[in-house]
């Protein structure tokens, strides 16, 4: 026991040295598949565009035919990085007071996830934005196969103990994960998509209370349920769109979708010069786009066919199954539900499939900017999810059950047709429950063993093998004759152990996306909205299934993924508008599983004016409930908007009062910081470091890397950074290292 | 026709000479019901109020017992308010170049509107807001009871000639109504208004063409021709959503809905010190306004519920005449329509009468700022107005027309019972026709008797009434003993008395109004869309109204009105919504329409069932077609959005390479000029004097009251303003004026 606490407390204290390096990026460059001089050709243009730039490189093998190039930022380049950013933001009216500087202004960042992104943007912006133009996979640097910034180990370990030792994340612990891993990951978002999963989380708390009230106490298909599934779903829609916005302000994003940069994947045909500002004008025609944008359409309903057959396959098989072999197999009642187990096992992989088609769709179609990308696939994506997640239920819904006893004789071969009485043949209402809760439900546990479990194993297994096979081919590496010091390459120093094996594992880990993440929670929504009626119970499973995914998801996120780089964002994106679309649906739906299922009579014999009314009128009740949702929503407003117009209220009347921007703004950030409650909430994360002396530890230990820097803060640093240049520089160190590696494969192959 | 041509000379050289005093505002003080002693105490304040404050004041005798106070602001002063509003402009992102300057810059005035904006301000905002805090009809001014500009006589003129001479707007000339008028009137807006009846007519020529063809070509009912409409509609409002965008940015007032302040009218119940401005906030509880808000419900049921039984009565009496006395009556055809007619007259009256009821609510309700107050007031306006304009209608076609067959006879009175055969008792769809042509068309061709003729009959005579009675005072007073002075004070000038009759007309004229154009246009608009089918002919009857009723309007705004304040706006304001409904509404009721009218059964005899599906289907097609059309247009984009968003964007890039203010916003300056085509467009309005040399004749004739001005123009000017306050002060003049007056009416009396 005693000797587990010292190694906690060692490995602690690893972590804490591994982040004295100041590693600030890190690139993957792998030479399987490259000539011995081309490997070398490139890693030296690489290493001088890096050098160039004004950035210090480093490098170090990794695993197999891989370089590990790591990047550190001179301080000043980057404070005034930090600056730039910030006066833009302040020009773009993201933020409303004007950052005090010249062109030479260095500042400090006030967050990991703000020094994060300044480093980002100086390594993969183009030369023209401002930073050193190396876009991995892409292009000229498509060798170089990974780009990001080494995880903040010391903070994430805290963070995530914080996070599972509460049941409910209060808004603190999202400004940490953000503070930590900016709004947005690649395309999509972290720390809204936290927020998101909470607030979600919380609401359903309703549904799930009063359906478990419903299902114990009252008769299947209550109105009343129905009607408070509906309302609840309208009202957690427009709540979490205001939601958003205050989540924005609080976070200082509100409009970053302003900046946009091209995409380096967009492919223009024309250059134009803008006749305003005088900036050439990447030009691909809009027609062109749209005919390509055309493509989706035969392809989803080419999906949605093939996906309906595979259905109605599944649906004659069960009912062959179960009622025309039903006597026989009495004794083996599991058997009756295979083809529907089958469908809930394969249908992620079904989405993920054709998700991926979508994916190279949206990028033929070429978009200009990263959230026009962003658009055009969580559409797509969301189209393929609505036809394989909810086609199955609407299906049964209202196909199979109401009409399949009159269709489906019809299908049967005809030496079944014999052995079933035709007028026996009949379906009933429960075989939609059966189908909402293999589909939801234990879709959702399959679901979790997808996205957890089997890449945890894949991911370890795989671990394993490569460092037994380098630690092969490190002995071999060491008997072959080497000069002295690329034998001091190829051996990792003592010091430099535990950090290059956490780079090399973090270098190989896949990249963490949550649009994934996102889809699946909406898909939850959309099947609570449009099918929560038919189990009651529904919800609560849900609810107990978020507790997990969050803290799951989070697992994942510093575990097991490579750590995003901090794109700003200051919504959940494009979802929204699914959500909306499916509280719409829901209305109708319920209404009308309410009329078909709810009465007295008979499902299969409906009338279908009765039907058509209640969803005239549940569609004109929908629009009625939510024009007053959103009034209600509107008087009572958003006190962070209002303190937010204050805040601007008073730089503008401090303008007045002296025509001065200086005397404005620091009379504002002085009294910011001196009146306002939400910034006294957020000043841990977002203010000056000094301001935070007092803040909880974990916050002191995510500003541990933001304190200010002088050119190297630890003496390990200035060994690690300098010690080998004395010798040679990076791109000659490099190049050795990509001959030795090389040399010993063909000797392993020959 | 020598002696017409020299007369419309001599006034044309009187209209620009009374234009040379450099009246800049006027207020009207009458003292009828003041005892002599308050009403010179009251003068004396008024007049120490506005000289205090830095401005000049003079007084001449209005009509009656009324005083005309002149007003002229020093030029420094009027400058530098011009220059605090752009400041204030800049502030609040309405313009994105910082105006450079200090706290005492000079600048001139872009448009003359821009310019009486400064003058209104100065003369009426409270001494917090930094003006004199002379409100006209309120608190302590309510003696006041005109506050106005005078016209610009020679720019009206000849703009009403060059608009009188052309069969269509175009930009330019709307540019022109905005630089002399700005966007608004009081709460509502001029140049908007303007721009829409000019879009709307536009629009309207292809339902007119297309109802024409249908009409000559087709059966009634056709199905094409209630497509063509609802799409039309749909199609007008999402283009006029993003065109008055574009006049938002074109006239430089996008987002002016930023700059509120309290209404005077405004009681508050509390004062907070906001925690981030320290500002007070005028606080009236938000429950409070809401329980005042709920008044309107019943009073609307009330109207509704009254309104119906006049139309049921109306209806009964018709179907008495019609059906019961119609053999005796065919000689007298006329009489038959009599009923609808009356109710075709009255509904105007009925309209306004309940409108000033709900302006009366509006002002219970106690709303903190204009846009709120706007807001509460159109909403109330809407409602009535839909209530008295589309009620009728309704009730004939889906409930008269239908089932007035089985409900009408049990309202007969019993004595006509017997004469009437039950089962022959029968009312043909022809009825619904004649009711929609009776209100819609002969509606219109009675509002314009009721708006233009009447107003100006009215107006006319009195006018002529009170120059007689004037002319028989002046001959009185003249008799009586007064000092010398006071006798040149009670005679017009010779080279004043032009000036003076004009303004004495102005100040009695009653301010303009457009709310009820603009409601009228909706109206209109709501015809169409919802009862377009059943008259093909409407929309050509429509185009036909419009097009005198926009030359009527300007005639009535710069001949019969009092020149309007320019406030700014950015839109046609909540109408919008009141549109956006009406297309929803219009496609549903066209639906059902051509369902119960179009078919070949007999309208009393239909299917509920099939009218349902057809309304349930037209609603799904009505949501998908907005969707597509908004996203058509949104792909589409907006030119004047994409300059303003360059011009934006060269801003920031100037910024971003100088870190300098002066250079980038100066560099804009400059190159906006020489690039921008849209600037170009406007320059003659919206760029310095100096740039528009070369403009046309009336607007350089506009620019005249603009021209660099020394702190006195013309030696008129000065005498005007000088000459008199050698001997005596402003107030003590008003107050010999306001004796002499009273005493002479004194003695009249007795």
């Amino acid at each position: 026991m005693q000797s587990t606490t010292t190694r906690l407390v060692n490995r602690q204290a690893e972590m804490e040295r591994d982040e004295d390096f100041e590693v600030d990026w890190v690139l993957l460059f792998d030479f399987e598949d490259l000539e011995i001089h081309h490997a070398t050709d490139k890693y030296h243009t690489l290493i001088r565009d890096i050098e160039a730039f004004g950035l210090e490189a480093e490098v170090r093998h990794g695993h197999g035919t891989t370089l590990l190039t790591l990047i550190r930022i001179p301080r000043n380049k980057l404070g005034n990085e930090v600056y730039r950013s910030r006066v833009k933001d302040w020009l773009f009216g993201i933020t409303h007071v004007r950052p005090l500087g010249d062109s030479s202004t260095v500042v400090d960042a006030a967050t990991p996830s703000e020094e994060i992104r300044s480093v980002f943007h100086l390594v993969t912006w183009t030369k023209e934005q401002g930073g050193a133009g190396v876009t991995a996979n892409f292009g000229q640097w498509r060798h170089v196969t990974a780009s990001f910034s080494p995880h903040a180990w010391t903070a994430n370990k805290r963070l995530l103990k914080q996070l599972s030792s509460k049941i409910v994340l209060r808004a603190d612990d999202l400004d940490q994960i953000k503070a930590l891993f900016g709004e947005k990951v690649s395309l999509h978002d972290v720390a809204f998509y936290y927020a998101f999963i909470q607030a979600y989380s919380l609401f359903l708390i309703v549904p799930a209370t009063s359906g478990t009230l419903f299902w114990l106490f009252s008769r299947p298909y209550s109105i009343t349920f129905g009607i408070v599934t509906c309302v609840w779903s309208i009202v957690f829609v427009e709540w979490w769109k205001r939601q958003e916005i205050d989540l924005s302000i609080r976070w200082d994003v509100k409009g970053v979708g302003a900046l946009k940069v091209n995409r380096v994947q967009y492919a223009w045909e024309k250059e134009e010069i803008d006749s305003i500002t005088g900036e050439a004008r990447k030009i691909f025609p809009a027609h062109k786009r749209a005919a390509r944008q055309l493509l989706f359409l035969p392809f989803a309903a080419l999906a949605g066919v093939a996906l309906s057959s595979v259905l109605m396959v599944t649906f004659l098989a069960e009912a062959i199954i179960s009622d025309v072999y039903g006597e026989e197999l009495a004794n083996f009642w599991a058997v009756q539900y295979l083809p529907t187990i089958l469908l809930a096992v394969s249908l992620p992989y079904i989405t993920e499939f054709l998700t991926s088609i979508a994916l190279r769709l949206s990028e033929y179609e070429n978009h200009r900017t990263n959230d026009e990308f962003e658009l055009a696939q969580v559409q797509k994506a969301f189209v393929l999810n609505f036809v394989t997640s909810f086609l199955p239920l609407i299906l049964t819904a209202y196909v199979y059950v109401p009409c399949g006893s009159k269709l489906l004789p019809n299908f049967l071969p005809t030496s079944l047709q014999s052995r079933v009485p035709v007028k026996n043949f009949h379906i009933d209402a429960h075989r939609l429950q059966e189908e909402v809760i293999s589909l939801s439900l234990a879709g959702q546990v399959i679901n979790f063993g997808e996205e957890f479990v089997l890449p945890f194993l894949k991911r370890h297994l795989l671990e394993a093998y490569r460092r037994y096979k380098d630690a092969q081919q490190g002995k071999s590496l060491h008997q072959r004759m080497h000069s002295e010091y690329t034998k001091t390459l190829l051996v990792d120093a003592p010091q430099e152990e535990s950090l290059l094996s956490r780079l090399r594992a973090e270098a190989t880990a896949t990249p963490y996306d949550v649009q994934e993440d996102i889809m699946e929670m909406c898909v939850q929504f959309g099947y609570l909205a449009m099918f929560g009626i038919v189990y009651p119970l529904m919800p609560l499973g849900f609810l107990i299934n978020n507790w997990i995914e969050l803290r799951g998801d989070f697992f994942k996120l510093i575990s097991e993924s490579q750590r995003p780089p901090p794109i700003r964002s200051d919504s959940i994106g494009p979802c929204i508008s699914a959500l909306e679309f499916l509280t719409w649906l829901g209305s109708l739906s319920t209404a009308a599983l309410l009329y078909m299922y709810g009465g007295n009579s008979d499902v299969t014999d409906i009338h279908l004016g009765g039907l058509l009314l209640t969803v005239f009128i549940a569609e004109q009740a929908y629009l009625a409930t939510k024009l007053t949702i959103r009034f209600i929503f509107d008087k009572i407003g958003s006190e962070a908007v209002r303190t937010e117009e204050a805040t601007r209220r008073l730089v503008r009347k401090r303008y007045l009062e002296t025509f001065s921007d200086e005397v404005a703004g620091a009379s504002v950030r002085q009294e910011a910081h001196t009146y306002t409650t939400l910034h006294k909430r957020c000043a841990p994360v977002i203010s000056d470091v000094e301001d935070s002396k007092e803040a909880l530890p974990v916050i002191s230990e995510v500003e541990e890397t933001v304190r200010v820097r002088s050119e190297y803060k630890t003496e390990r640093a200035e060994r690690f950074w300098n010690q080998r240049k004395e010798f040679m520089g990076t791109a000659e160190a490099g190049v050795r290292l990509i001959v030795a590696i090389k040399a010993f494969l063909i000797n392993v192959a020959t």
